[in-house]
């Protein structure tokens, strides 16, 4: 069936169980349905924008309190919305970093931060992970060290991930900051896969910056998320202009640079704040979900030859599995190949495994009920067993 | 009523006439309100996301495609989708200016050149206006030489609005790049208020760049737009990542540095594709637009006092009016003072004017039937009347 010309209705999240690793956290709550029904329109939020003209001025819809909610929430001082966290990377890499700087990020840091230091001209360098997958501050303190003799000065920022895109695994933010501040290094807090799905408290964690995203973690529509930072930071990256035109003498009001003005003028702004108050409740709940979560990969775990590749116990729903011992060894002799596993799950109402994967592959848990957990169990495990693999307890 | 939480319904333009100068080119078409339902997730358009994981190779939904007809349709060569025209100038700005540089805008430029100019730390030079508010290729020719005496070299960049925002005044664009380009000037196509809404022909004009917005112009939800150009500077300001992480020695495929990888990941890129072949027609009906929207200039006109401050015959929808002479002369003595007016055009159904401006304002009648606009026309003449102002004809 299709919803507009030869675009296909999507209705992946109401008609299954969804388990994609990135998508999970970012489907909109019913609130959010109904508000973006009503401000779908380009400028929607602009209805009454007045004096000085700038989004997070507005008071109808409640835009200006929303900017101080969400900064309460991450319990930093001042909060921006912004077209997606990787927006709020660049912004901070263009305040901080000039061409030829080294840059910290870490073996496991998303793509979207290395491309804000290759933006700017910074030289990116990791901080290794452990064999375990984690960042540890000793590695974060001996990286700095070996950066600092590298280039004759500290690295000018780190980019630092709470929980990693590709285990899930939680590393040792507080311990790395603590760290980094020995050095003068200002820190970025990449809360991606944190900032709407569990408590953040970014100056408990001494963070510089806090950076989330609306569409993966905060049940909001794309592009959105959210930059926030200190009183001591807010100057220097939410910098307002100074240009003054050399014709007409225009000046430019209190718009900020690096947000070029305004940034989510309409349905995905409303989307975020219309989740707001779910995401702010539904933060409490990160325990349920992590026993949710670890009940899913304690049954992939009874089928024999399976390895669970992130650190365990989980502290996170986003796991990474290495089904080569087991499902994959199914799709050896399958007719379908590998496909026959996600084939197997689909026929079951569970979606978000990539199609033909059997190897190692990523899952993510966040959201479900008890029930549809219990269920999601069962079927890796029925799965298993109807092809003969070996499943105990 | 409240749609969510402490957010009130809107229905602005489901309810009355919306004759808000940035709102009429962004109202979502009823495709686009079907597809945004459908597509409201975060990640919504991920689904199939498969090598070499980028948004434009995406195929269901047809992503792949309409990239390629969005080239088209401007007639260059490719394009991509940004989070607003503004993050269009913002990359284009990185790829060209570097610190010291000057660049050239016009008296008439919007405020998002001048952020995007300031972030990249270029010096700002204004080709002047004329007394009737144009840019001209003289007035071009003439800043650009002397921009080359002050600097010692040739502008880095020109931003050129085809029609500016303030009048909505149309420019020399071809005349001007021509000259820009005697220089080797490479030069922004401003189309935020063209591009959505009349043919715009990137090549026939010259342009490097063209630039349009998705909200302000392409019936699309904010932020959206799109950023096209040449062959030529493809590699340039879409450069993909060198980048090689020193410790796993990790690479990136080809995302793009200057789009921060992937851009619109749902709800703003569907609308922006389930709008696109309303928006591919209604280009074709720009005439009668005009019509429309200069019935109501000239409705104006005859309220006696009214002077028209955009060129006249109106070449665009967007028009700038001084009432000082009429509507504002009833306000001093108006027990509402200027609300009067905005309040008399509620109460017609008539939105979208500052409530209290009865001085010098704008308004926009773009996507009105023929008969809204006459209502509109006549609104403006009853008002007038009932008010003791002169109308004539």
């Amino acid at each position: 069936m299709k919803c507009a010309g030869s675009i296909d209705v999507r209705d992946i999240d109401e008609s299954g169980i969804n388990i994609d690793p990135i998508q999970v956290g970012g489907r909109l709550t019913a609130d959010a349905m109904k508000a973006i029904i009503a401000y779908g329109d380009g400028y929607s939020v602009c209805d009454q924008c007045r004096k000085p003209f700038r989004l997070d001025y507005i008071k109808t819809p409640p835009v200006d309190v929303f900017h101080r909610d969400l900064a309460r929430f991450v319990n930093m001082d001042i909060a921006r919305v912004v077209p997606g966290a990787r927006r709020g990377f660049q912004a901070v890499a263009d305040a901080f970093i000039t061409p030829g700087d080294p840059v910290l990020i870490t073996a496991l840091s998303h793509y979207t931060e290395v491309l804000a230091v290759e933006g700017r001209g910074g030289i990116i360098r990791e901080i290794p992970k452990t064999g375990q997958n984690l960042i540890t501050a000793d590695a974060a303190a001996g990286k700095i060290e070996e950066v600092t003799r590298e280039f004759g000065r500290a690295p000018a920022l780190l980019f630092l991930d709470h929980f990693d895109y590709q285990y899930g695994n939680c590393h040792d933010v507080g311990g790395i900051i603590r760290v980094a501040h020995q050095y003068d290094i200002p820190v970025l807090y990449n809360g991606a896969y944190t900032v709407g799905i569990m408590e953040v408290d970014g100056k408990a964690l001494g963070a510089d910056f806090v950076v989330g995203s609306g569409h993966k973690s905060m049940a909001a529509p794309a592009p959105s998320g959210l930059l926030a930072t200190t009183g001591e930071w807010a100057g220097k990256v939410f910098r307002t202009t100074t240009a003054k035109t050399d014709v007409t003498g225009r000046t430019f009001g209190i718009k900020e640079v690096s947000m070029m003005g305004c940034t989510l003028m309409g349905v995905t702004l409303i989307g975020m704040m219309a989740s707001f108050p779910h995401v702010r409740s539904r933060v409490k709940r990160w325990e349920r979900e992590l026993s949710n979560g670890q009940k899913v990969v304690d049954a992939l775990l009874s089928v024999g030859g399976t390895i669970v590749r992130s650190e365990y116990p989980r502290k996170h729903t986003l796991s990474r599995v290495d089904t080569t011992g087991s499902f994959d060894r199914v799709a050896q002799n399958h007719k379908k190949r590998g496909f026959f596993f996600s084939s197997a799950l689909k026929e079951r109402g569970i979606t978000g495994v990539i199609p033909g994967a059997t190897k190692v592959w990523k899952f993510n848990t966040y959201g479900m009920t008890d029930s549809q957990a219990e269920y999601l169990a069962s079927a890796f495990r029925e799965i298993a067993g109807e092809n003969g693999l070996p499943v105990t307890g």
